[in-house]
């Protein structure tokens, strides 16, 4: 290897370890840390960032990957070549260029005003006043589209948005798999609707939090976590966190008057996890660690979360010992009823709790918005009317107030935006991957009758997770499946487990 | 406030926060961290140890010490002003003389040598086996010397090691007051040695550990330690640890074969806590923060752990409710009896059990093979023969392996050479606070027989905790009781106890 690749690989190295160490300061911010360590704790995620921030971005980064894309014959070599070395100083090379766009004093700018925003935006929530969040929306939105302005013009100016969270991907792309999806799952709600309901009771009974989690770890095993190289916290809001290849962390939650949330949320959290994982380990402490984009990484969650963990064949192998745990609360409650149970369709105000039939419709309800307000066409005053009015048009419901609606999120207040569409098409992808799966795994259904997951992880590394961000994420679902990202096979996976679950 | 100085506190606020967020990196380490997660930590702790050491010792801050010196009236002025400003140039000054007396390459070759060392010491301890360890325990010893040319001449060598851990004591203070103790203990261990003996076996019954961590917390809270600034985890080597003012942890641990030690062990943490949560708050992330030398500190956490630990006054309020707790091990043990069991005094190899007659005859007898060894007058393969040797002078027991005896302790590997001596230095400064404290507090030891440690909090804040570094620990020792660090008040309140238990 050359000297220079060398040299350029330990300033990312050392970048690297800045930000897990940084990451592990979050971690203990939301499991462990008393209330009294807040504010220091600001003060060292602060200087982390300032210095993974000034490392990254200096002038030897720079000169030492135009060194080393020399000396791989190039960027067009580079392009074209599958090395994990090109690859890596591809990845480095488009970080740096996205990080030395943006200047010092934005990003302090940035902390400032998304510090107060999301301060307002919890007040706000709580008091369900959207005036109080408003001046700070503003302020986010006009950073947001100054941000933009640091970046050579695109088709679409939330091109440059979308770009830091699906790289490649085009506001166009994403409406054009959208537009026909929304009216394939208003038909589809539609359909639902008039049919039969289905009873989610037996899950609102009361369960035993210990015995949950139990079974929930006992899941996340099956599954293939690691627990020498991870463990589960208990967290307000759960999430997935990792410090190394080898130290990949989930948490979880257990809300009393929901209490089947945990589980899901579990199985959603270790398919994070599970990709985290299986990065390839030479990757360790380079960017060609984690995930090759949001929009991939849940493909994974939602693929153990929904077309593992909700599905006909994984109860048949579950339930019965989910039903010795909890006999009383599931009396009576035959496989099928608790099949259907959990996946009840039930048009709702919050997003993070919406089923599968309906959970895209407040992605793209979303989507619009945010365009929206970066292109300047939707004025932030109009914002919570403009949310009523589509959450009428998707879903036929009213939020009752702005804290069920339009301040449900945290999102906006912390300037992330063109993060929501990478929600959906996770769904998306992992339908497409799921029927490359069964198509090259044909007792696949038949393994999870029987609670073996092995060769469906093995396959998942083998073609997704090994990679970690080698590949943009179209290219990488062109290279699993053969087809760039679409909606088709989410589409006929609804359709059928949906008619299934309500005879339609 | 000069332009300069925030600007020095600005970068040494940075420092501190590499370094506690370093240190919590250490926390999870031994707390919560997955096997797997061990070689990423190294690498992160590595960088943030070279980022911090990087930062403190640029011409920058030389320079910025330097301005702000001349600005505050010279070098002379900061030495006599007892302003705040003033202690904070003057301790960055002495850090920032100390980091930039010793080269890169040489700390970077310490941690490579004491790694190595650490690992061997660990075989070496496994199998009881001494020479595994020597050749690396004379590699740390050349380290050692080397390090020791890198600071101008002093009275005697081993002054530059003790000064890391107890600024501005020499070894001739240390041996003076330690040669008239070592004959004072002697002759108390013989008087114990042939008088009647004490029975301890109510300690070794089986305990509940649940019931154990909850008396443990009950009395952490009681001596005043804030839950909300602090948290307490298990661990296989108890610590304290300190990342902020607000946020100060403690950890224990539970030996079934030794119940109580977890009892002992969380009031010394606990002292050690009370003393970094006492510190002005304006000291937080600067170079005042923290105690003023590591005997200072484990005199706060061994008068918590002995003088009001293991007191009769203590007990006399405490005893109800621990034997409430276990009625079982602790019937027909009146309080006199149990007093006297967790106060028996038994020569013994290992000094982390030591009791407090014996404890500090462990120390000196590592105090006298580090001089040997660092003057180069004793040869490190006849070190456990001296060591056995010395055992069976002050102790009159030998011990039956290396691993009982030479080999028991981590900080000759990990190059922890000039520490030990601050051990003791704690026990005799404890006794010396508390003759002070005493006499200004006369109700103190009726507070203590109510439960009541609120006066003895407030006079050691007031006293000693708020000023953190801001004065040696000479200087502190003589602000607070009018004398030098010495043995009398030690040897008086050894003397007083036992003569009580023992009868004398």
């Amino acid at each position: 290897m050359s000297e220079k690749l060398n040299q350029l690989k330990e300033i990312l190295g050392e970048v690297a370890d800045l930000q897990h160490a940084g990451a592990l300061l979050e971690w203990d911010q939301q499991t462990y840390m008393p209330p009294g360590g807040s504010e220091a704790r600001g003060h060292q995620l602060g200087t982390l960032g300032k210095l993974a921030q000034l490392k990254s971005t200096s002038d030897e980064v720079g000169r030492l990957i135009e060194d080393v894309t020399a000396e791989l014959g190039g960027a067009r070599s580079l392009e074209t070549s599958d090395s994990d070395d090109a690859a890596l100083v591809r990845v480095a090379a488009r970080d740096y260029d996205k990080a030395r766009r943006v200047p010092a004093e934005f990003v302090v700018e940035k902390a400032r005003v998304t510090t107060n925003a999301f301060n307002a935006w919890g007040e706000a929530r709580g008091k369900s006043d959207f005036s109080i969040f408003r001046p700070h929306l503003e302020k986010v939105i006009d950073l947001m589209r100054k941000y933009i302005t640091f970046f050579p013009p695109a088709e679409h100016p939330y091109d440059t948005l979308l770009d830091d969270y699906e790289p490649g991907m085009t506001t166009g792309e994403v409406q054009a798999i959208f537009n026909p999806l929304r009216q394939d799952q208003v038909k589809l709600l539609k359909a639902i609707a008039s049919s039969k309901q289905v009873d989610s009771s037996p899950l609102y009974g009361r369960y035993n939090e210990k015995k949950m989690e139990q079974f929930c770890r006992g899941v996340a095993t099956k599954f293939g976590y690691e627990w020498a190289n991870g463990r589960m916290d208990r967290v307000l809001h759960p999430f997935e966190t990792t410090f190394s290849i080898k130290d990949v962390r989930i948490t979880s939650r257990f809300v009393k008057t929901n209490p089947t949330m945990m589980l899901f949320s579990t199985m959603h959290e270790t398919g994070h996890a599970l990709y985290e994982m299986g990065v390839k380990p030479d990757y360790e402490r380079t960017p060609l660690m984690h995930g090759a984009s949001s929009g991939i990484h849940e493909s994974q969650s939602r693929l153990w979360e929904n077309l593992v963990g909700r599905s006909l064949p994984f109860w048949e192998y579950f339930y019965p010992h989910f039903k010795k745990l909890f006999p009383a609360q599931l009396d009576g409650v035959g496989l099928k009823k608790f099949y259907k149970a959990i996946n009840k369709v039930e048009p709702s105000f919050i997003r993070i709790i919406a089923d599968e039939a309906t959970y895209n419709m407040h992605i793209m309800l979303r989507l619009e918005l945010e365009i929206g307000m970066v292109e300047g066409s939707l004025r932030i005053q109009d914002l919570p009317e403009m949310w009523n009015a589509k959450m009428r048009e998707y879903l036929g419901i009213t939020p009752e107030n702005d804290a069920m609606g339009v301040l449900q999120d945290v999102h906006w207040s912390l300037g992330l935006m063109g993060y929501f569409p990478t929600y959906a098409l996770g769904n998306l992808i992992s339908a497409q991957l799921w029927e490359r799966l069964n198509a090259d795994l044909p007792g696949l259904s038949d393994e999870i009758t029987r609670g073996r997951f092995d060769s469906l992880l093995g396959w998942l590394r083998a073609n997704l997770h090994m990679y970690g961000r080698k590949y943009d994420p179209q290219e990488l679902v062109r290279r699993i499946t053969g087809s760039k990202i679409n909606a088709e096979a989410y589409v006929r996976y609804l359709t059928n487990k949906y008619s299934e679950v309500y005879g339609l």
